[in-house]
């Protein structure tokens, strides 16, 4: 990001008076601190500066800016500038471009696409048939296949020939057999471990690990990531190859998928775009929208407590309490379902475990909120105006809210996982929430219990009276 | 997953009956799919099958276990079977074994160690000086390096050589000039790329990215996704080349401080194991303490409440509406924390930006809390006996009370970075019980503001009486 700034001003000045000597300048820096720069300049700036470096030189930059950046820069661009870097693009950053555009914008720049590489174009149309969080939008088309009778030598010749064309990471070679099945691969350590004339069927590895293209990106990441694969081949149903998706693009989308996971979890719709990329009209929508569910969810304990009014209208300073009981069971439930959504998002539990966490939060729920208990015991016996009988009202109440808001916070999401829906749903505060309007039925019935008698008596005094 | 519990029987049996078909019935199977089917097997019976495998098999299953497997399995095991085990993993992983031991067992193995194989015993002291969550701890010293006046054929030579002894992967092979200080490296592309008698210095890329032995795991770890590497070097304040990180390994560092900061966010101390393996005592701690400072936190809106008794006897029905107000300061608070939090973690903001970030909060505040408002006003209005003056006070609570959560929400995760506090500590949870305590002081001061007339005849009857 310093990089970026310190040479904002400089690069301002060559696009001015000089612009042939852009490539020069550009040349000793890495792509991706090219993007950042890029991004700080206004997009007609950006605009001017991408059309005038030769194509295959702004396409590495172009992949690497953020969706919304590329919508903004493209709209002052000729479609035609746009399709020769599309064309030198990787297949699946060329995809997500075209996701990024507006239909209108994108089927101009597609049209101008299909005249000046027809082959990119198909790609893209073919790509586009799968969900935009698919393995067909991870993977490139660009990978080395090989025959499995043919040799090392022949083999080490195409990873050449791909080295000189392109940029992107080569890992492995595929060995296709008939109608363009995969059969196996064999890693760069592998051919270059081997002697030139070995065949390769020889060598390969047929033990592969694939996805299918409609496959969820999250899945392939973490298939990925388990395997400690570098490269993984994306397979139709016949077994043909379609692409690979590589361990660079992948982290990427963990790193998007977690954002997403921890901004649920904290009660927002997931953004899109960083912090500060996201305008102030999206922020209100996406914040507005769980802060009236969540307003709604609570007018439930306003209309608890005014139900309950005999009960708090009785015990003298109960409903100061209030606060503070339903915060702790919703505290104990925001645990209890962060634990379970992080279990379920790394796989580490499964919907058939419910018996056993519930088995478990429960007694988790009972020491917890014994042990609060007997806090919130000693604190009301701190003030005089309160009584043993309301001191334990309260220590009971602590233990029932706990349980409740362990098993209640540790069932939900995963009843939200069986429905289909993204555990990661059951925010914090929504826990929170539901456990509070809980809570206070939780209280009064514990105080109707400790308290038989002072609200037996209160209720005869309001009689007599 | 399925797989390690079709075969749990069976390798019991072999074990039983038949120990030397064991390897054999392994060889097939994945080491990580190994690691899940050893994970199943009883601490004791795990021992066994490691001690009889040969040792550069067990290794790479070793390496893919649990801190807390490795344990228990060393603890039935042999220091000798373990040395030799230790002596064919990865310097990493190997590092990483002995941080997982108790001192005097880990002492013991590195005895032994010593004498099979004393550069593992010495790297893994030299490791271990550094923290844990550190590069050093990541790094492999298994990598190829070249003097830079030796020719690419030589290179290849070299690469053939490490890929003969182990599995690890290979990126690239390193130049070394004088007194072992890094001057660049290539990348397997580049040498098969390259005629076999070209010099490695034509070739070399010399804008080596690089970190320090004691930089953290988090850094390292986005700087690898930030540049698309698959492999970072490891460069003391000579520039003498440590080691390598490869990209697999900063994979497992992202989902594992990504697990940690969510369960930062819904307020437990991160557990370092699964949820099924952590046990019920650590569980009881981890969330334990959280609890009691939210308790203790929470202690204040009863403070609160109790302090301004003569506003809520005043207004009958108002202390019912607490719960509903604060709640939402909290779930505002929330949702400016998590956007903050994730934002610092990702790199998307810096402390420097607060000023921006805190207008932009406010501004976004008073909008969100002008639409709650309206709606608590319209709520209030719904039943009969709350009058016009309440409504409004109301409505202008939630005015102030949604500015109050949203800019401590995102200023506080601000702070806590600048005094070197992970952010993720002002967990949603903590946010939401300290605007609740704001909250109240909101309430009765709107109160006042508004029903300024209600109070004061409240007061002068309560005086008359």
């Amino acid at each position: 990001m310093k990089l970026a700034a310190l040479l904002v001003p400089d690069l301002r000045q060559v696009l001015k008076e000089d612009p042939d000597q852009l490539r020069e300048l550009l040349d000793e820096i890495h792509p991706e601190d090219l993007a950042d720069l890029v991004a700080d300049l206004d997009p007609e700036e950006a605009a001017e500066l991408m059309a005038r470096m030769p194509a295959a030189s702004a396409a590495p930059i172009f992949e690497r800016l953020e969706e919304h950046e590329q919508e903004e820069i493209v709209g002052h661009m000729a479609p035609e500038s746009v399709a020769q870097i599309a064309s030198e693009m990787e297949a699946d950053d060329r995809a997500d471009l075209f996701s990024a555009l507006s239909d209108d914008v994108g089927d101009k720049i597609l049209e101008k696409l299909q005249r000046v590489d027809p082959e990119a174009a198909e790609e893209v149309r073919e790509i586009e048939r799968y969900p935009e969080t698919s393995a067909a939008h991870l993977m490139t088309t660009r990978y080395v296949s090989v025959s499995p009778d043919e040799t090392v030598a022949d083999a080490l010749l195409a990873v050449r020939r791909l080295a000189e064309q392109d940029d992107e990471p080569i890992y492995n070679v595929y060995a296709m057999g008939k109608s363009e099945r995969l059969v196996g691969f064999c890693a760069l350590r592998d051919l270059i471990r081997a002697t030139p004339e070995t065949r390769l069927d020889d060598i390969l590895r047929t033990n592969v690990i694939s996805v299918p293209p409609e496959a969820d990106q999250e899945d392939v990441a973490r298939k990925m990531a388990k395997y400690d694969l570098n490269a993984m081949p994306v397979i139709d149903e016949k077994g043909v190859l379609l692409g690979v998706i590589t361990i660079d693009d992948v982290i990427d989308v963990l790193a998007q998928e977690q954002t997403e996971d921890v901004q649920k979890i904290g009660g927002i719709e997931p953004l899109d775009v960083p912090y500060f990329q996201t305008s102030f009209i999206d922020f209100i929508k996406k914040r507005g929208v769980w802060l009236v569910v969540l307003f709604v969810e609570e007018f439930f304990t306003q209309t608890a407590l005014r139900y309950y009014d005999p009960v708090f209208e009785a015990i003298k300073g109960a409903s100061y309490y209030v606060p503070l009981l339903i915060s702790t069971g919703g505290n104990s439930g925001s645990q209890s379902s962060t634990l379970i959504i992080r279990g379920l998002a790394v796989g580490e539990i499964k919907f058939s475990d419910w018996p056993r966490i519930f088995a478990r939060e429960a007694l988790m729920g009972l020491v917890l909120g014994a042990f609060l208990g007997i806090l919130g015991f000693a604190r009301v016996l701190m003030y005089r105006d309160q009584g043993v009988d309301f001191a334990a009202t309260v220590a009971l109440t602590l233990v029932g809210i706990v349980v409740t808001g362990c098993t209640v916070g540790s069932m939900l999401p995963l009843i939200l996982k069986r429905l289909g829906v993204d555990p990661a749903t059951s925010s914090t505060p929504f826990i929170a929430s539901l456990v509070d309007v809980l809570g206070i039925i939780i209280f009064v019935h514990c105080a109707k219990l400790v308290m038989a008698k002072v609200l037996a008596a209160h209720a005869a005094a309001a009689l007599g009276h």
